[in-house]
Parts: C-alpha cells; sequence; structure tokens
C-alpha cells in the first residue's frame, strides 16, 4: 500500500495513529474471547490469556505498532485510549473467579493483583522488546505467571 | 538556562540526550548505595530500593527525562545505555541474599524474581505516569512489593 492510499482513508497522521491505537484495543479483548470459550479454571484462564497475548506482541504488527504508539502517546497530538483498563478488569475478573474457586487464598487482592499483572506484562513486554527484539518475551512472560500467579 | 547555553555543552541533541541518559542510570545505583548503608535485612532492602526509586521517579526532573528517553528511545539516533540491566543486577543480589538467610524458599529464582520485578516496576511507573501523572507511584509500587515479595 502506499502512504498515498493511507492518507486517503485517514485525514492525517493523528488520525491514523488514534485507528491502530483502537485496533491494539480492539486487539487484546479479541484474544480474552479465545481463552473465556475454552473449558479451564480463572486461574489457568489468566496464564493462558497472558501467553496468548504474548505471542500476539512478538507476531502481530498491529499489534506491535499499538504497542509503540502507546509507548510514544506524549507526540501523538490526539487524544489516544485509555491504556490497559479494559485488560485490567478482565484479569482481575477472572482472578476474583479464581479466589471465590479457592484458587487463590482469601487474604489476597485480586484488583492489587491484576494490577501488578499487567504492569509486569507491559514492563516485560518493553524490556523485551529494547533487549532482544521480543525474541524472549515468551519465556519472560512465562516467569512472570510463575512468580505472581501461585 | 537558554536553549543556546544547553547546545553550547552538547554537540547536538542526540549528546544531550545520551548525557540525560547516563544520568538517569547513575542516580538508579546512587539510590541502591543510600539502601545499602542501612542495617535492614535483604528483603526489607529491595522493598525500601523500590520505594525510594518509585519517590524518585515521582520528584525528580531528571529521572522523569531518563524514563522519557528510555521509552521513547527508538527516536534517538545514538546508541543509548542498555536498560535496567545494572538495576536488576542489584536486585537480584538482594534477592539471592534474602534466599540464603532463609527469607526467600529454596525453590524461588532470585533471577526471575528480579527481572519480574524490575519489569513490574517499570510497566506500573509507565501507567501511572499516562492514568495518573504518577501520582499513585507509591501505592503502586507498594502493591508491587505486597503481591510478589513474600
Amino acid at each position: 500500500m502506499t502512504k498515498g492510499a493511507v492518507y486517503f482513508h485517514f485525514a492525517n497522521k493523528e488520525a491514523l495513529a488514534v485507528a491502530v491505537a483502537e485496533e491494539f484495543y480492539a486487539l487484546l479483548p479479541a484474544i480474552a474471547e479465545t481463552v473465556r470459550t475454552e473449558p479451564i479454571a480463572p486461574l489457568d484462564a489468566v496464564a493462558e490469556l497472558l501467553i496468548r497475548t504474548a505471542t500476539a506482541f512478538r507476531d502481530n504488527r498491529m499489534i506491535q505498532a499499538g504497542a509503540r504508539l502507546q509507548i510514544e502517546r506524549h507526540l501523538v497530538e490526539a487524544a489516544m485510549p485509555t491504556p490497559f483498563t479494559e485488560y485490567t478488569h478482565l484479569i482481575a475478573d477472572l482472578l476474583a473467579q479464581a479466589q471465590s474457586d479457592g484458587q487463590l487464598p482469601a487474604s489476597s487482592d485480586p484488583q492489587a493483583m491484576a494490577r501488578v499483572v499487567v504492569a509486569a506484562f507491559f514492563g516485560g513486554q518493553h524490556i523485551s522488546w529494547v533487549l532482544h527484539d521480543r525474541k524472549d518475551l515468551a519465556e519472560r512472560v512465562r516467569e512472570i505467571i510463575d512468580v505472581i500467579l501461585p
């Protein structure tokens, strides 16, 4: 596709950036949906969701573009979608369900745990990107699951 | 200070970016040094280090500029310092010491744990920056400590 063809569809660079970011934040719930339909326990669903998201970050160009726009959002002169909030809610819901099922101790806080998981995922994928062009991302995310989830 | 005065000292924008990033990565070990001189157990030292780093990210303009350059490093046309590696080693050393002292189970992996702690810190400070201009950063980092460290 030529640059001209792209600008035929988007009024300007900012509109394009917002469209890519919106696509990025639409892909995350779509990945979550593929996990939700599987007959697995909620804690395994969190792990599976993180692994599938990591694979998407590693292989999907739209996700990579969205992650980069997220990171460089201060340079985009347009309101960008709020980051991570939906994804964090999704994980918090699964962790709350795990707690009801007795998979998590009553003392743990599913909301806090979800925020920490998402922070570790986001930081981990950024560090993996900078240091190893995301080649070790699946391994790093497996590590996050092992260290944070019981 | 005027823009002219800044460029009198730095050959170009790239040299300035590298200098700020180097200062940023020099400040982190300096914070670690203030923790190391205190008579506290290694696991408490990790928590204290994270809290002091969070405070610096919230209050220190040089740290904020360094964190932003780290995030936008793909836009800087110069070799930037390798991110987080020293800081991760520091935390891994403290966690290994905690393990020798019996504060961490023999089954835990101090290297993996340190990578996850640093990923969560980095992701957490970025999300806190975007969502709340880092106002809730101390709280978010306290959460990381509670969820990840035993």
